[in-house]
């Protein structure tokens, strides 16, 4: 039995990343969890932000952001990031995150953080109180011990180690096992392979 | 040491749901990593879409899609979604996947998945090749069972058991385990509480 529990604005389960807006003199960073790849044609990312975010004039001024991802053991930095205001506060004084130089675009990265995407802005639209901002990415960058030995550019996930957000529930979450591979569990249902 | 990788459309790690289009009497599902909520005012998902889509075609008709988050048990299914094309084959004979009837609008839901979203589209973008679709919740569905108990609207993690799905990697996982609360393990690095 299904229950209806009007609007809610609640998918399961969310990304969780450190947008940094700025440059290396002046930067800040926020907590993200409204974000995703939206497109390959150019490589493009998509997220709301709240309107009041001190980010958000960073990324105006500039027209770049990066996107960060952080482990479970920098949590706490994660969700400070979330918590304290940029107008009101110095985020990396108070987390303890580092910002190195970007490599592609003038916005700087986080360190800590062992895969970064270096993005353009390329388009704005507004929601309500929020700004959807459109980027393309054009670097993107992760530890070499992260990457699966023999490939190119495959992302260990257990070296990774990303989080996940859950709203409602007001929780972080780690990523967990491996279920099945894409591209190819299908297979074993498939009826007709002419509808391949 | 961080390798660069070129630009690469990967963050980690992405949802993965079921988008329907359509009407209990011809519809379509379509897997989808590329989505997420971008904003609260209202309540609205954003997605990218390949254009040539049958799913999308749906949509288009009608103005409205659901979102339908399955669990693990339904990898299977999910893949068989994203592998076979809509134009080609009856998704849903093939997957065993069953649909049951909108409620705020005509759409219908995915029976099986647990947690589903009546959403109207409300704008589109294009990105190259890809559909941006805008798209207003209107109503959420959960079945009671994996409501948090004495809460109104909270969901189980544990009992919904959501797939990610991670890009590169080609695979899906499981959700793992709590790391922290959020809006909460932050403040025990917080310099000041003016700050917040």
């Amino acid at each position: 039995m299904k229950k209806r529990l009007g609007a809610l604005e609640r998918l399961f389960p969310m990304p969780c990343v450190l947008v940094v807006g700025g440059t290396m003199d002046e930067a800040d960073a926020i907590t993200v969890a409204w974000i995703n790849v939206v497109a390959s044609t150019p490589p493009t990312v998509v997220m709301g932000l709240r309107d009041t975010r001190r980010s958000l004039e960073l990324i105006r001024a500039t027209g770049e952001l990066t996107v960060n991802i952080p482990s479970t053991k920098d949590v706490a930095a994660v969700d400070l990031c979330g918590i304290i205001s940029g107008h009101k506060a110095d985020k990396f004084a108070a987390s303890g995150l580092t910002l190195e130089p970007g490599v592609a675009l003038s916005t700087p990265m986080i360190a800590e953080c062992a895969y970064n995407l270096e993005c353009r802005v390329t388009q704005e639209e507004r929601i309500g109180a929020y700004a959807i901002v459109f980027a393309e990415i054009i670097e993107a960058h992760a530890e070499e011990s992260i990457i699966v030995p023999g490939t190119e550019n495959v992302i260990d996930m257990d070296a990774l180690d990303p989080l996940t957000y859950i709203p409602g529930a007001r929780e972080y979450r780690a990523l967990g096992a491996k279920v099945a591979d894409a591209y190819s569990i299908g297979k074993t249902l498939q009826p007709d392979p002419a509808g391949e």
